[in-house]
């Protein structure tokens, strides 16, 4: 349940407010050098610690993620043996959440989870926290060192914000939304180049199915498309396969099946609950616990996605190259 | 590869104009009576040979699919043991496909195929054919008798066609659609009424996951999408979470578990690759192999995509409720 | 829970009395050419037609297995998709089996399956009778023939019938066995020679246990071991390792992991329970039902036991091998 | 690779003389109180603190095993999300095993784990050291707890050293091979009982078939057998069937299914090849490398295996009756 792939799989634990978050890499081959600065680096992006246009996230600072490496390697050389690694959350205030045993916040999981499993880590969203994410950019640098070494190049980006889609104004628009006090969705795209024909199966194990089965795990995630995606349902045949621009169409996948052009996807990411203005609104309705603000949030969770986005594509493609 | 779900799973077999064409179903509880009728009405509802406002399919005369049971029920009555049928390929007319042999035709997976395997069935596309979801619709009715018998509602029906959003005006739209010897892209609603809180995991193993995972393995599917779904990009937060209209936004589902109110999700259909005007053009641009058109063509794949969405999502369900 | 396997699998359905028994193949690579004769002989082998130093079955008859390959084969070669096979049941005399509906035989499964699925195929045992193998076969015989092509070679027999160890004397032990209307364990030897360097993993996915796991699942399989297997018990350490028949004492397994030297195992196989000595016992103690004999019946199992064998062997090994 | 189990999963992982050695227990419900006295009661036991007839191991003080628990669990109850935990790995003193790098040491996997990976961590065996077991000790105990809970009790215990099967002087027996620097077999039996009727899958998923693959997946294990097991060889059906003590024949499963009485089943587990004897007469034919003897060693690792047999059959049952 807390595992994905087979060949090559990532198992994630660990509450956002516990002792630590980690996860467990199995079927990393042998004698290969794990770029620690790489891992870093991402997770810079997924922390906001990273200007991506500007847009510093408020949560930046809380995170300082070290990464301990607990087996699976020995200097610096995987073993060809599972990589475990931890996370320790340090800024652990229970106190802050204490309100939530009680609660639950709209737009969050905490009914879900109660009703599902009679009890829950209410701190920060325990196990359904955003923070799981980091386990998997952690897993998902190393898949995607892996990969790079295959000549496999994974590159994501925020391709619309709001109805903005010029990139050059994504910084400004998002400050505006911060300030309001207010949350905003947006549209990661992703780009594999470099993969060779064949990767897929041509039933239920198509390519885009995994993809899809990765993406719909981000938490936020609303909808998955790859080539023409929704466009399809506009396009006639004889517009669609006698168009010059056949990879933008097909998103690089025939039958289940990668067809050696760049593979294309994009994910729907919705505006965070986390904001102000709901919380006022709440709180207008006599529903105090419900309206309590826990302080700092992202205006627009798409942009810190990126990194995640990147991370999952890794682990299934990984997945796909070591069967 | 050819087997989706783990506790309630279905293999699948057969290449469309082999021997038969069939599947396993195994994890089905024992003592259930099977309703016969009900899978045929999901098989003509597939096959198109129930005029779903009015759209009859051309190719609905040529698969009178006849089921043959052949393990796993006794006296209409399940056995706890695999349930394995088939249907037998009729209509195999190979000569049809003689020059399919050497050629591979545009927006099918032909190519992909043979890079990958080095050899295919080239008669009427083989393993990738369309009519491998006559299987799936067998399959998924079984699981959706299951479903019904714990209340499980599941619903599917054509939404918007090309541009058109108004059911009462699809027929006529599909109809100049294939007049005109084109094929238009169609979206497809599902709606899960009955089932109880807590379905789904909260890391990777989401319902939304495994919704995505099953959709997009359908032939033509192009995205996935719940909820809010693409929507969700120009929302902002302090509107999405004070909507009256919560399922609509939510989906049903919060944190990858089911939330008690129902599950509505949405599929986007390209159209077919096989319609005569794409054919025609190939041909004036001089090339005859592939412009060689193979008479009968659906103009809206999403007609028929309806049973099979249904039927895909019932096997997921299924899978998790046996869990 | 009717598969095994994972990128080589094998899904096995059908009851004993039911219309037909049969399987699915999923991960058979394509473009390879199936030897039916090979299949044949194997179910030859098992349904006690070729003699095994004379020891000829008397359910010999009953069983000419005729296999129908329903996908995954086009003229005779492999297509990479998954091969599904039948045997259709001939003789199936449902009124032979009709006291069975409301009596336990002893020393068979009957029990047990009703009490887990509260309904049961009680025609000769259904789905736990011994005919499933035949199934087994079939899919072994494909896997021996990919294994062959890479050099890995897989023979068993029959080593032990009783106290009796010498192969020249079994049919005459076996044929006053079955003279005496009584039943004999019998222990059979299997060596896999050709194997590379590096099958199996260290911790938990061993050779040894997958190969246990398959020798378990053959029906009246009461143990394995291989190399020293139980004889270690009264062995030194200092005994042991200085020894010249290396072999025979590792098994050719090391740490999970093959050694490159020939693989031993062995497993014992208990008395049939369908013995008329049994029947005519427990008829004299007065429960008429239980001591109902149905006829036929093989003095030793482990004879057709070898070719199971064999074939669950294959199907581990080209499933290691698959990965 | 690392993980045991479907719905209640276990993932090993850490090296002998790495950071920490730990795992990943999945699927474990929430709510639940840990006794975490239990568990290290069974870890004492499998490293020969605790004297099992006096039994007590040379290796005993070496390992301090202090357990960190990273997730999973809130106040000593668990949360029904993946249990993670740690222990570290104190005494590692790698210069002891500098001379292993280009050595491979007799009876062990050094040569299959090189020859496999082209890397291994040399260090004391690295993940084929039998310390991994001690992770295997703590999340079985996590599930005898969840299965004594539902009145299921598993009891594991030293049967045979050598010839001698009267536990009054395995002692005695042990001490004398220990002075001698040699090692000793031995035989484990373990009793599961409480168990309800219908645990198993009748084909592939056969009771004895996954137990069979948890034994076999221990260190040192030679061989497994259940009920009558081996010795069924020499028995007649008339013999087998009529007899009085049903359970030890029957093992209590029938057609891979619990059938309601004791399940019974033994292991065999060579002597170790890390004696002196051994090195000593390695040392004599000149292969000083191989001969170097790492000191510490026990004389009848049988006696440490008690613990792990019955971890690893919680494993198993856990796993069945989660599904």
């Amino acid at each position: 349940m807390n595992t994905l792939g087979e060949k090559f799989s990532f198992t994630s634990f660990g509450e956002s407010h516990g002792k630590a978050i980690g996860g467990v890499l199995d079927g990393v081959p042998a004698g290969v050098r794990i770029d620690m600065d790489m891992i870093h680096e991402a997770l810079d992006k997924r922390a906001g610690r990273v200007k991506v246009k500007g847009a510093v996230s408020p949560r930046a600072l809380r995170e300082g993620d070290e990464v301990e490496w607990l087996s699976g390697v020995m200097d610096g050389v995987t073993l060809g043996t599972p990589i475990a690694f931890i996370i320790r959350n340090k800024d652990a205030r229970p106190e802050d959440y204490e309100w939530l045993k009680h609660s639950y916040r709209i737009g969050h999981a905490d009914r879900t989870y109660q009703e599902k499993y009679g009890i829950r880590d209410h701190r920060g969203g325990g196990r359904a926290s955003a923070r799981e994410t980091a386990s998997r950019v952690v897993a998902g640098s190393v898949a995607q060192q892996l990969l790079k070494a295959k000549g496999v190049d994974i590159k994501a980006k925020l391709v619309q914000v709001g109805e903005e889609k010029n990139p050059e104004r994504f910084d400004e628009y998002i400050a505006v939304i911060q300030r309001d006090g207010d949350s905003i969705g947006g549209i990661v795209e992703c780009v594999i180049t470099g993969l060779p024909i064949g990767v897929g199966e041509p039933i239920f194990d198509k390519l885009q199915s995994h993809l899809a089965f990765a993406m719909m795990s981000i938490n936020g995630c609303k909808g998955f498309e790859y080539g023409s995606g929704f466009e399809s349902v506009g396009l006639k045949g004889s517009e669609m396969y006698l168009s010059d621009n056949h990879t933008l169409i097909s998103g690089g996948i025939a039958g289940g099946i990668s067809d050696g052009t760049p593979v294309v996807f994009r994910c729907v990411f919705k505006p965070t609950a986390s904001n102000r203005k709901t919380f006022e609104a709440i709180r207008r309705e006599g529903d105090e616990a419900k309206g309590k603000s826990i302080g700092r949030h992202d205006a627009c969770i798409a942009v810190r996605a990126v990194a995640v986005v990147e991370a999952m594509a890794a682990l299934v493609l990984q997945d796909f190259l070591s069967k």
